[in-house]
């Protein structure tokens, strides 16, 4: 065990683990969003209160980069990984929203799957900050992700192929469209998440 | 008061502020694209010229960080605060030049209320770049384009809901879909702009 | 000439000059995919495999960032080279998948247009990279591919003008601007590439 002389402060540590926390919310509330059974206005209420709290747990984060002298890595850095997080609920959020607005009543049941690389994504993510504390563990994360974000990736292009064999109205593809690429655009969030924090760990390594 | 002793050149601030003021043109000039009387193909032309004058004073801005020896502050930060500006006024470009280019004869009024975020949008980010010389007032700003971020994002989806509406041709719907579009990423270009402009007084303060 | 004292690792210029390589085959393959007589499965199936490579180069040049103690220049920006350089292959790689995904029969001409901006960008990038070594002559790159891209941009927009002629089936158009979209996003992929080469030089200047 290495001593640690620098003052830092511990609970930026506790914010990024709140942050990803919120994600692991938010990625439970779309799946229950794509149930059939669900209250869609219901389920889009709370996923639009994770959403402020996720907000909240990042205004905290700024200002106490804001006020703290020394930081457990750089500002830039912290606040890039925290916009980073905030970025995936706002995908995640705008998923729901647009299944509640375009008020799409049948959903592919392959969007599932891209659900469930999401709630992974999202595990994985809150279970890798804490060891931001000792830049440990972290290689297995980023590659986890990375795998996750090829099978999202690969899931992504069979549901265009689907959208696009003639089952579906044109207007329904365009509406669909936009849902599953708020889900692809909310994996390459998390991808970019651990982008950045595989950059912090070279930096202070 | 506060002495500055370092020899920082003031002319950053100016081309700063120069930048923004474009925006503020390119907005008016969207809302004048946008009113039923006005000749598109005339504002299109003007927009252009605003486009590339505005590409001007970012080349200067990037002429000017390479050969100056001290700068007012980190180098980087110089270049992506001038790229973010000229992001908005490509957004803008864009959304006229669709405009123009789909020959949509009808918009929707809805699209005016995007507008004026935008002109707002513009106007203060213009009142904020002379603050950047004293890191004064800034998180007043970073905050107002925060909240005529998520103003904007509620009217996008809003005006997502009506071309869903069956109002619309779906080839309609596709050629409105992207000139909103370009207004929202305008608008997201904008949120971009206010924190780079948070980061760098963060790092400075 | 100046000596350089530092004890700098020349294969990071290798590694990038494999990656700038790779762009050049994957454009080439592009081009392949795009001709009627071309057998679209079998030339996605080598895109795959060139996709591959460069991803084992990018890899490589993150474990060499990782395990190296005096870089050539600051390790964020080895690192956002790196990722820059597999971005243009990744959206590369989409226009092909995206060809053989959607099973679209006649591509517009013009799309060769785009394609032969993409092959230009490929080996200017890559003749290049050698420069990174003296940071000389990498003005008139970034130039060069400021200009492409804004070649492509008005390719870009001609061809969406085509595609909302009334000569198109909705839904292919759908298709299409996919595709076309994806050839756009591989362009300013090659733009952002030339920006991180321009801040590197910025830095090191």
């Amino acid at each position: 065990m290495r001593f640690r002389f620098r003052p830092v402060d511990g609970s930026f540590y506790d914010l990024f683990s709140e942050a990803a926390n919120h994600l692991v919310g938010g990625a439970d509330l779309l799946a229950e969003m794509l149930s059939e059974t669900s209250n869609k206005a219901d389920v889009a209420e709370r996923m639009r209160a994770a959403e402020h709290a996720a907000d909240e747990t990042t205004h905290q984060l700024i200002r106490r980069v804001n006020s703290t002298f020394v930081t457990p890595f750089d500002r830039e850095d912290i606040y890039a990984l925290g916009s980073g997080l905030d970025d995936v609920m706002d995908m995640m959020d705008e998923a729901v929203d647009l299944i509640l607005l375009y008020e799409v009543k049948v959903l592919p049941p392959e969007l599932a799957g891209q659900v469930q690389v999401l709630q992974r994504c999202a595990e994985i993510t809150a279970a890798a900050m804490p060891g931001l504390e000792g830049m440990k563990a972290l290689d297995e994360y980023w590659i986890e992700i990375n795998r996750l974000e090829n099978e999202g990736d690969k899931n992504h292009r069979r549901i265009l192929a689907k959208l696009f064999s003639g089952e579906f109205k044109t207007i329904e593809v365009l509406k669909l469209k936009d849902i599953v690429e708020s889900l692809e655009g909310a994996i390459d969030a998390f991808e970019k998440v651990a982008n950045i924090v595989e950059q912090i760990s070279v930096k202070e390594s």
